[in-house]
């Protein structure tokens, strides 16, 4: 580098893919605010209001609600290395790719990890579920609730209560689909979820929110080691200690919790913008929010169907908040989503292995999820369509969304 | 919670504990920028140009350089667990809190951790460490640079040469260090060393930047593993896999290098922070701001004196960036510094394990190693040590300090 570059300036963008997608306004600001010690008591009070406001979001009473500091993918391994003795069975359904991270990660925790497998596009019936259940018999289930690849919504109201018949704990990865999709971590049964900010959340990606319930903080707390730096006399290791430090929720919990005990020094800025996607989904209200992005998911699907686009999977099991539809014969899709890019400045997706090149993924997320950026991406989406030799009917997909709108009142 | 929290409004503090410390400025100010994809051609863009900035900040040619997602500890962890194996022998030399914890994560990656000490307040003299490293043939050497715990520097200018006659890998945390005191990667022969944003670099804490040799990168690529998800026909797994997906720094680095394999999703808040911090720090010049730490830290030393308080620790092997100062006889510490953050908004920290109650640290880092901050602490801290008992030297901090900056022509 012979000079050095300017300060950060990113071109206008309108993320319309399968996330990260654009932060809400207020988000962005939070992230500015100064920063304070780690143990001002105005860092401490907003670490409880945080926790207390992320009860809300995930429908529960867990007192062990907090952020991991790290993307969602540091939610999922902290819940599993920290749930996960090595030996311990896993079972984990897959739908999709992220199904397969949960494995993964699952067998770097060096559980005995048995997969279940439906084709991309479908989820599981509650009944294939508990056919595995009964014959692997694992400690853990670790089921995605929303998986982008694929944009299914796996059913999770009744797999609580069939952990609960067989005393296996219930872990699910909530990142793709929470704030858009409903999740109840206390009806449903849960033992465990974490998610990102980049989704519905409508934030940056680098905070991964979880909760945990009683059962699985008592499973944690069999297996834990204090640091040598801040051990007291009696203070003893588990034999079975949980093979990270930073990812130990025991140790996490601790620092969230009324000790207060130094693990990590939390990322304030993060906390800051994690907090606001919170409340101003609280403050819309659950409902609202839910409403909205089914509204805006509708009006998007039907609009891609009104340009003439094949919609793929499992449209009944759809999340809210993405569509996947085939690339047209004849069209080269990563040169179509670069000009979407390039000359809109609008960012759709491709997807993960079977589906890579042969789907795009359009998104309607958290501050996305709005009436004109539907319309101005299926408008833009049109022109890209024809300058890129498929034949497209003019207007469809605007007409078809705006049909939904009227139908809403919307 | 009855009513919904308002927006996120922290209160005024100079933070000049042993941090975090209050960011510059134009750092918060790129945390709030709008976000981007994540193969966005400017996010892809914009990760190449972070990794040189740091190259620069680390001074080293490493291509390994790059950010993990997550505290400074994250960053710790990821080249703990990246570079040991289970059952390797791990050499950690400890003088603070910060040793303790290197052990402690060596010994959760199932290293066989050999730790050799000092009396907290001392650094270890280079013929020490080589005769444990030829006793103990360790794999890898840990050892913090500066451990805020004591603020002492330790000497790392022989120790890569030792590591190399020795056939060591040599691991520094410079988490306290960096920005503020030097630091010569590829000229003191680092295997692998990593930070965070929320000391002497003045961002938020999140992110952690890390540089890797050729060497480190070597044994990290014989541990390869790959995800189920994105697998391709011929990739096989080495059987010393690394036991953590979110830290395995070879998956991180395919995501950072030209092949841009999908990982995590890089958490761009912090990204733009990060960039923003190196930035600053080399426009200013990696030797003016070195010079900046040394004539404030220096400056608040005097003060400190000059306010008749004994310093604790070698201040020969002082970090520039934190003093610490024996609390006066008769002064109730924790209620002196809450009274300086409470009543002046001014936050100086107190210390760890056999120093907790005993020392304050007062900070001089990165935005605020500045005169005004300097002798508006030592101004403010007079106040309260007057108030809280002690006999102190009307004026005696201010003026010595001043006397410093006369000195230096400042």
């Amino acid at each position: 580098m012979t000079a050095l570059p300017g300060p950060v300036s990113p071109p206008p963008r309108l993320l319309m893919g399968p996330g990260p997608i654009s932060a809400y306004p207020s988000v962005l600001r939070a992230m500015s605010s100064e920063l304070v010690g780690q143990y001002d008591p105005f860092m401490t009070a907003t670490m409880t209001e945080t926790q207390e406001l992320y009860r809300q979001v995930w429908g529960t009473a867990n007192e062990a609600t907090l952020l991991v500091d790290g993307t969602s993918r540091a939610g999922i391994e902290a819940a599993l290395i920290s749930l996960i003795r090595p030996g311990d069975r896993v079972l984990v359904p897959v739908f999709g790719r992220f199904g397969h991270l949960l494995a993964e990660i699952a067998e770097r925790a060096l559980g005995e990890v048995h997969t279940i497998e439906v084709p991309w596009g479908q989820v599981f019936p509650v009944s294939a579920i508990e056919e595995a259940v009964v014959r692997v018999k694992p400690h853990l289930l670790a089921l995605v609730q929303g998986d982008t690849s694929t944009t299914m919504l796996q059913p999770l109201e009744d797999i609580g209560a069939l952990c609960a018949r067989h005393g296996v704990l219930f872990y699910s990865d909530a990142t793709a689909s929470l704030g858009g999709n409903p999740f109840e971590a206390d009806a449903w049964g849960l033992d465990a979820a974490t998610a990102g900010l980049q989704k519905c959340l409508s934030g940056p990606s680098g905070s991964a929110p979880v909760t945990l319930s009683e059962r699985a903080v008592e499973v944690i707390g069999g297996r834990r080691r204090i640091e040598a730096g801040i051990r007291e006399e009696g203070d003893e290791d588990a034999p079975d200690f949980i093979r990270s430090n930073y990812f130990d929720l025991g140790m996490i919990l601790d620092y969230w919790g009324p000790r207060r005990l130094n693990h990590h020094t939390e990322a304030t800025s993060m906390l800051y913008g994690a907090r606001e996607c919170a409340r101003l989904m609280l403050i819309e209200g659950r409902d609202a929010v839910m409403a909205r992005h089914r509204l805006h998911g509708e009006a998007m699907l039907a609009g891609v169907q009104g340009l003439g686009l094949v919609v793929f999977g499992d449209v009944a099991h759809k999340m809210t908040n993405v569509v996947a539809v085939e690339i047209p014969e004849g069209v080269d899709g990563d040169a179509a989503r670069s000009a979407m890019l390039a000359d809109f400045g609008i960012e759709i997706g491709t997807s993960f292995g079977p589906l890579h090149g042969r789907v795009w993924r359009i998104g309607t997320m958290g501050y996305n999820a709005r009436k004109d950026a539907v319309l101005t991406t299926l408008a833009c989406l049109e022109a890209v369509l024809r300058r890129h030799g498929a034949s497209v009917p003019s207007g469809g997909g605007v007409d078809a969304a705006l049909d939904v709108y009227a139908g809403a009142g919307a």
